[in-house]
């Protein structure tokens, strides 16, 4: 572990937070990272530095943690121009021998300054332009570089990096609350999954094998249960399935046969509000996005989230399916989402587009779906592995 | 009106409905389309094509219509080699006088077929691409060209195009039912309502007065509504106000003061659903995102949304800030959501972020919450405008 070459930590919107709620933020943040990372770690005025033996590592793992908006891999000096003069000439040449800086290129030099000292910040970016020159004859071009040296000084350690790279954003994980989420096998559920982790959440996923009306198989949801763990860290990601055929049996016998997709929605919610008493959790995640397909129109997402007291939050509503996919992908769910699969084969062929909600209620009495529902959680099965 | 010039409309979820339900789309969406733009349409196997006068300014319009995906003004001409070989050369020339065909570059020609010729795409994109050099000389490449000419052949039609216009997505306005969105002059209410526009919903906006705790200013809502108004050609975007500030007066005064947020949102989805009786919305849309202010913790999401059994929509749930901010930049309104404006002066210093459901109740009931925004909604009032 080199004290001199820490990965700066930049995070985002904990920043503006009052300062109690900041500091539980920062903690979380910490413990989540240390979790993942094998590091130890600084804090100071809003950046974490981090000290890794395995930088690489390190930093792959960081593009994971919620809660990180961009980092750096730096190397620090003590704040004493000849140093600083030193440190930047010796990060130049070994970055030209990397060819990663093309001194045939135009460059810039940017520097930033937290504390007292005898020097602006220009003043310290010309000192260091220079110093660059010196080594490099490369011509400078503030306004449209190729490439970008930063300087961060704090107080008496002086930063030297030229990397921003991307965090995932959002807050850290386990600062909100915990939550149901309804995860299928398909491209959405997981994307919304996704997206509530991001803002903090816990998760409790609960799946529903529609055997035999599907193939039964739990390999893709828990292959997307295995891939949104990787974001988790410092967060129990829970997993559990229930049989939910038997109750589709009856669906498809005794009620309406246009009503089954309502049907199955309404009891998802009932089923996920009764592990949500026990996960005390706050609410339910979905997939849902308006007008994908025909059963996910406005009256019908009226009439089923009546079935539950507790708030729904689904937040792809307002998202296309391009979008959607494009995030999957990005997260690394959709190549498991599209893996093959049996499609339901409960769904009726003209499912109800737009369900009364006293309709619903009516048939759901006449199936004696409450029951139905008790029987289903029977079968509720903790399928969570490593 | 050049019939030889039509402009390709592409539109995409549309494609995988039902033929029922695409046909009821499409036509929707080719209404909207010309309620803003002054042309001739027709359609033809899943492609719009636009004959206007203006193209400039219908272009620009199209980039406004909800449920394009995309377009290409092109020119046309009948499905015959001559004619083709003819009318793809003078395209060229024509894009070379203008600077946006560099024929000292590769380019590349792709066609796409539909109907039954005595010619293969490949063979009529290798004739194109001779026709191509012919006149100019220009070096291919398939893999990698700096500009693309776009062949297609419709039966007897032949249409020619280089690009390929990005359109906002989503369905068309009108094809999904109306909501009521509760719009602040913040950055993200008008965002939410944008999304869910995008969806296809009508949406009625309202906007609480907060005055004398606030300004008391419509400008800025005013101005909202005339920039989401832009995207609503088809629909009638409505916007009602409502005088809140003796409601926040009576919490401020009678209720525990860190409730006030909690009573302030509880209060709001009451009145959206008094609302959405009369005009038949059925659902409300608001800007909530977890963690993002502290009065939107889990629990107060919990305890407020409590007030109201219809769907409470939150397309922003789970983005950031910075996402959130880049979207309204994209749309228009954050310009105007950032104009100065003063903080509501009801708002605590320390709002509760932990709400229980029974004490909210209780409080409510105490300050009689119900007489309360009955009086409220005395007050509505349309300030729909041009």
């Amino acid at each position: 572990m080199d004290k001199n070459r820490p990965i700066i930590v930049r995070y985002g919107e904990i920043g503006v937070k009052s300062p109690v709620v900041r500091k539980r933020f920062e903690k979380k943040l910490i413990s989540n990272i240390k979790k993942l990372i094998d590091c130890k770690i600084t804090i100071n005025q809003g950046r974490i530095f981090l000290f890794s033996e395995d930088q690489a590592k390190a930093m792959e793992s960081l593009k994971k943690i919620f809660g990180v908006v961009s980092f750096s891999p730096t190397v620090s000096t003590d704040t004493n121009h000849d140093l600083i003069k030193k440190t930047v000439q010796d990060y130049v040449k070994d970055l030209i021998e990397k060819g990663e800086f093309d001194p045939e290129k135009p460059f810039a030099v940017k520097c930033r300054r937290v504390g007292t000292h005898d020097f602006s910040s220009r003043e310290m970016a010309g000192f260091c332009g220079a110093a660059v020159i010196e080594v490099t004859n490369a011509p400078v071009d503030l306004s449209n570089p190729e490439f970008r040296l930063f300087i961060e000084v704090r107080e008496d350690k002086t930063y030297i990096f030229h990397e921003k790279i991307k965090g995932p954003g959002g807050l850290p994980i386990g600062t909100q609350g915990r939550m149901i989420a309804l995860v299928s096998g398909g491209i959405d559920s997981p994307v919304a999954t996704y997206l509530m982790m991001k803002r903090g959440c816990d998760i409790t996923i609960v799946n529903f094998n529609n055997h035999p009306f599907t193939s039964g198989s739990s390999e893709k949801v828990i292959k997307i249960y295995q891939k949104l763990k990787e974001y988790a860290s410092g967060s129990e990601l829970k997993l559990y399935q229930v049989n939910y055929g038997d109750f589709l049996k009856k669906c498809t016998e005794d009620a309406p046969p246009r009503m089954t997709c309502v049907l199955c929605k309404s009891g998802m919610y009932q089923i996920a509000e009764k592990i949500a008493k026990s996960e005390k959790a706050l609410a339910i995640i979905d997939g849902s996005s308006v007008g994908q397909v025909a059963s996910q129109t406005l009256p019908n997402i009226l009439a089923t989230r009546y079935s539950t007291s507790m708030p729904v939050l689904s937040p792809l509503i307002g998202l296309d399916k391009t979008e959607i996919s494009e995030m999957a992908e990005k997260i690394g769910t959709f190549e498991i989402s599209i893996l093959p699969d049996v499609g339901c084969g409960a769904a009726p062929k003209h499912p109800e587009t737009n369900a009364v909600l006293e309709k619903v209620l009516e048939v759901q009495d006449k199936i004696e779906m409450d029951k139905e529902l008790e029987k289903v959680l029977l079968t509720l099965n903790d399928i969570a592995v490593e």
